[in-house]
């Protein structure tokens, strides 16, 4: 690492390049200037390292190229995808990310919003659990996940295709009662229509099933003690389980193998979000995959649009269902 | 979500209160008033979710109140724990996060150095690869995991003393002939010094060892082989392995079960950071735990502290060792 006493300058550069401040000036500031002019000053600028300053520039055009990121954690394997992607993507395109972590509290969230309003970003793109979040209007907002009216542009995945999805794969693999299991919290939201979605299929299909759907206070031993009521004479009740998030699966999974009820060969399970094991190739469970990237292009695009006066109330993008190990595809050939 | 028009005012502020401008003005800038009149104007500010604009308060103060974290990534579960202890602790006192994703790209690291140099934060807080970074001395600066000159001062976790601990644990569970795998980048850090407390306890304690280490373009199928060509009749000829991070182990142990090697029975390992699942409990491997919260609050402590006059240069931080199924602790007690 080495250490310099400053920045280069505009000046810097004009002594550099062998040309005027002036015309320096006009090439940062795309106005014209001749070509070899222009070359010169951008083969010195490299040479020195310099770049546009940003600050300076924002106070031009009253920008910040600064947008706020809220989420409530990043060590959940899928926010963290989360931020990476829409933290390259607003890099990409010259902007900085603002990250605040809030820990779901709504509370939080609302100290967060006011904070960035105060500091003009120019946008905020969050995924937030207070319904009665208030947000001043002149900041461009987008909404990931949860839907608040049809001023406030949100971005998910497609989770009722997802549901439906889910449902579908289960049943032509062959199983014949079918279980959703749900945790979160009890602001609804864009996900509540995984569920909605498996339980459409059922319905229409006429394929048995139930749904066990809890708060987050209400903790991950309920589920246990629900799998443990349905096993008769060592056999679990249901043969499929779609669980609303890979998380939840990894836990399912656990209390299952405790049980004694082998995963696939007795219950079949597929999640939901994609998440991998140390960003290998390792999924945890056969599972609906989000497509994270373009969440967060979708996010971002819509975040820095100029013209504001038609905006999407809700873009939902296409998810897929990728085996994990969890269901039966290769059964009972690889056995 | 409700809109507003705006944020409220400090003439907001008092005319809810019932007082003179002048009055909360002195309340909100800490100078002398009436402890009615303070009570009064915070009573007023609370109602009408009125903060402090810190970007008003930066140009008194010639403060931004940021401070940029650069990362390689947070999709790696460590990388993950460090952004977010350090987002919430910078949150406490008042400071945002600005998060830059590198990738470990030399280049795009020294880029973001620049521009975060150029917005002037009032502070960097940095894990990168490039030995040749060039950072004005001007902005506090705290390096992690990277020593680059006394002057720079570095937060780490004792990774000598986790090495240490890892051979001593090996041996002290029965471990007669030991190895120590490693990939990870060819710019030299503090991390390399895992593998050197390793070998010094092997060495003082006569203990027979390999040391395999790899650069990440060698990428991890060279262990695969590495481990094939060292089993004899069906045994591997190392019994105790330790990796310098829990995502290697993680690799090893999916390598050692598809060559039929049964851990922990055949072969012990422990790996370094504590990962754990999902943020649940569970570990992947027995590990060498880092205080993620400590070095988070540590490096924020001295990218923040006021007198710059006399810095540590390296800060090491104690981690501690926590089984977690891939060595015999409780064995043959438990089968």
């Amino acid at each position: 690492m080495r250490h310099k006493g400053n920045n280069p300058t505009m000046k810097d550069v004009a002594r550099e390049a062998g040309v005027a401040l002036g015309t320096v000036s006009k090439v940062f500031n795309g106005l014209p200037v001749g070509d070899s002019y222009r070359e010169k000053v951008e083969e010195a600028a490299k040479r020195l390292g310099y770049q546009v300053n940003s600050y300076a520039r924002g106070l031009k055009t009253n920008k910040t190229y600064t947008v706020a990121l809220i989420l409530p954690c990043v060590t959940d394997p899928f926010f963290a995808l989360l931020a990476e992607h829409t933290s390259l993507c607003l890099a990409k395109r010259g902007y900085r990310t603002l990250l605040s972590l809030t820990g779901s509290d709504p509370e939080a969230e609302q100290a967060c919003i006011r904070m960035v309003e105060q500091n003009k970003v120019d946008g905020i793109i969050s995924l937030t659990y207070n319904p009665d979040l208030e947000v001043n209007g002149q900041i461009p907002f987008v909404s990931i996940d949860r839907y608040f009216s049809s001023e406030v542009p949100c971005v998910a995945s497609d989770n009722f295709g997802g549901g439906q999805m889910a449902a579908e794969k289960l049943i032509s693999l062959g199983c014949k009662k079918l279980l959703f299991l749900r945790i979160g919290s009890n602001v609804s939201g864009e996900t509540d229509k995984r569920g909605i979605g498996f339980q459409t299929v059922c319905q229409n299909k006429q394929v048995p099933f139930e749904m066990l759907m809890l708060e987050d206070s209400q903790g991950f031993e309920t589920f246990r003690t629900f799998l443990e009521a349905h096993i008769r004479d060592g056999k679990l009740e249901f043969d499929g389980i779609f669980c609303n998030t890979d998380r939840l699966a990894y836990y399912i999974i656990g209390y299952l193998r405790e049980l004694g009820i082998r995963v696939p060969e007795d219950v079949q399970i597929i999640g939901f979000d994609g998440v991998r094991q140390f960003n290998s190739e390792d999924l945890y469970c056969s599972t609906i995959v989000q497509p994270m990237a373009q969440l967060a292009e979708t996010s971002v695009d819509i975040v820095l649009r100029e013209d504001r006066s038609n905006l999407p109330s809700l873009i939902c993008l296409p998810v897929s269902y990728v085996p994990g190990g969890t269901t039966k595809e290769s059964w009972p050939a690889n056995t």
